[in-house]
């Protein structure tokens, strides 16, 4: 067995990684797998009822969908300076309360990617300074429509799900 | 550019592909992306304030960690026929009561990885039959021991908490 990780492959925000991992009862297995750069999410608050997404076409479903804003956490950077930067750029939002929901990772298996979901609160608009290939336009959402469409299907992806759902729950249990 | 699409990696459960994505204007760029396999995810109910977990070694993780009974979706097989067959050989148990709680995607971009979740109800218990690598062991949880988990982030895999959130809200609005 080799005994060295390799990288299989390598871009901007994830490699290929084959590597021996122990096992239980001693055992140890080589395995490749995908290694994602950690996620930082946000939510931003609006009020107690309404919040933010972002409609964005997305070349991997090619078509538009309605998500939470989010990016990749740079080199250097933490979870939250992340989340500050990526609501900035992405829909020109500035907020002053800022606080942790949940982190969470995508799978328990083959593909390793850590996501943090933030509430963004007190809302400032600013300009927005999304990247070239970003096409993006601010939603404003109920949250009970939001709720509605995770349940639907309309909204789709994972961090906005969790988000929505947590959010909603907290929301209903008066905790906002 | 490069017309064609190229496999750059590919294993059992994902591959690594880069192809040319049309985007909105016109405009057209070339990506690389991970396609994961489907995934099919089980809860499966003992009665309304009960269902089953299993704690599982996960080697990306290097301990074991608290989820729902899940595995890819193999060639020719349906989301629901995984669902049973991961069941199954996982915990042994068969379930006569099947029904789809929510199909997500992992995320927006750069890994694309569709998941089902299935409601299993009625449950009778037979021999499982774990694969090689698998040390798995049932845990019976109580649905809100279960809420508490993921909110503590006990319960940190996407799959589990999204099916752990959505099945408590049915739960409350007594819809299950």
């Amino acid at each position: 067995m080799k005994k060295t990780n390799t990288i299989i492959y390598s871009q901007k925000f994830f490699k290929v990684e084959e590597k021996n991992f122990s096992l239980t009862h001693g055992r140890s297995k080589r395995y490749s797998f995908v290694h994602r750069k950690p996620i930082s999410v946000v939510l931003p608050l609006i009020d107690k009822n309404n919040l933010y997404l972002i409609s964005q076409y997305r070349y991997i479903f090619s078509k538009r969908i309605l998500e939470a804003p989010a990016g990749h956490i740079d080199e250097g950077e933490t979870a939250i300076d992340a989340a500050k930067r990526e609501l900035k750029e992405e829909t020109g939002l500035v907020a002053s309360n800022w606080k942790k929901l949940i982190e969470y990772d995508t799978s328990g298996s083959v593909i390793k990617s850590h996501v943090s979901i933030f509430l963004a609160k007190n809302l400032e608009k600013q300009e927005s300074l999304p990247e070239e290939h970003e096409d993006i336009k601010l939603v404003k959402i109920s949250l009970k429509n939001a709720v509605e469409k995770v349940l639907s299907g309309q909204i789709s992806t994972a961090p906005t799900i969790i988000g929505i759902l947590l959010l909603d729950k907290i929301y209903r249990e008066e905790k906002i």
